[in-house]
């Protein structure tokens, strides 16, 4: 069995490719670089990679230009700070146009050209972020996509598209990854692309609520936590090997 | 009204570019490159956009090693050469992993980074060579990705695909070209990558057929004409200007 994992560097593709490990013979990673500002996450998915052992580990760019509506990308728009309750509601300016759809597109043409049989991809659709691209029947839509307009697909014998976060929220996440020995203290989620996490974007409130509900301490390091975060009340995180 | 066209340089794409110009105010072309022989298809494409005035003009590089099972990009893999009567037939060496996918995914960000209602596509499903990613239902399902995955679908005002060749032979095609002054002199098609075209692999055959249909002379250079072309009894094409 061979899987192709999408890996951002952050916790969720982290734990949907440690769940791949555990199934596949044979693990192809694919890294993708959109000019975002948080480039912090690929180095963090190099060593995700090196730690899951992959076959190959492929790295693409792609013209950030192609996203400049996207405040993740064009430097002159603000990322918006938004309270917990606020999170999922409403589309945020840090959404990237078509990013799901060029990721699995990518992810799509190495699998079939390297034979392998599913694609993992971290998105989870509780603690969405409002992404439209996150959603289960977007997935459908794009398994679709695979079974028509692909040799493998035509022949039947289809790439599978496999999301196993989907209906997780990050508490589930971060206690799954924990469970199966996810490399969770190598992985980055903050969108500021500072030396530390922000601990105040929405990824950042996101994890850190996580973590908090699972009882576990979040291993990376913050500049800040938010007031809520009680950093004592909570386990130390041990690092798998 | 604003379109984005996906400009390949050969045939096909020049009359859908053609036909969206009629259409839209504004058009932007968008060209991919993957290391495909026939890398002279590239300059084609520039000047067909230069020629229909497009407002900006986006090329893309995609890492050729990801299509490495596809004879148009693996060197060590031969195309092999059909008769007309085997095009169409099962699926071709020369078929290149989720490539309308990757095509269809970087037009659509393209399309919404811009604001764009349309994104244009010159397949056709009749001399579609065997692809299973130029067929209707293939172009539905990713409609259908669209409508799900985007903001602007989302919010009731999704991006359509327009395929106005899906139901046209290349014999319909090149009359639309040549009614609506399509600059056909400019299109590159072969597969061999040479300083004239082969007139020997599936699309010089494909492309041959359709002019000898038409009534019409090719205007581009070819090596050598299949036995059945007669290059006497057709009218010369005239270039729009």
């Amino acid at each position: 069995m061979r899987c192709v994992v999408l890996l951002s560097g952050g916790l969720d593709s982290c734990v949907s490719a440690a769940l791949a490990r555990k199934r596949c013979k044979e693990l192809f990673a694919m890294t993708i670089s959109y000019g975002q500002k948080h480039a912090r996450e690929i180095e963090s998915a190099k060593r995700i990679g090196e730690f899951l052992g992959v076959k190959e580990h492929k790295f693409i760019d792609i013209d950030p230009e192609l996203f400049i509506s996207s405040s993740l990308i064009n430097k002159n728009m603000k990322i918006e700070e938004r309270g917990l309750e606020e999170i999922g509601r409403g589309i945020p300016s840090t959404y990237v146009p078509a990013r799901n759809t060029i990721f699995l597109s990518f992810a799509l043409a190495f699998a079939e050209s390297r034979d392998a049989d599913f694609i993992y991809l971290g998105v989870n659709a509780l603690d969405y972020s409002g992404y439209p691209d996150c959603r289960p029947e977007y997935i459908e839509a794009f398994q679709r996509v695979i079974d028509l307009g692909t040799k493998r697909g035509i022949e039947g014998k289809s790439i599978k598209i496999e999301t196993p976060l989907i209906n997780m929220g990050k508490k589930e996440i971060i206690e799954t990854g924990i469970r199966i020995g996810a490399p969770l203290h190598l992985t980055w989620s903050c969108y500021a692309g500072k030396e530390k996490a922000c601990g105040k974007c929405d990824s950042c409130k996101l994890r850190l609520k996580g973590f908090m509900e699972a009882g576990y301490r979040d291993p990376i390091e913050y500049e800040t936590y938010p007031e809520w975060y009680d950093y004592r009340k909570l386990k130390p995180f041990k690092s798998p090997s």
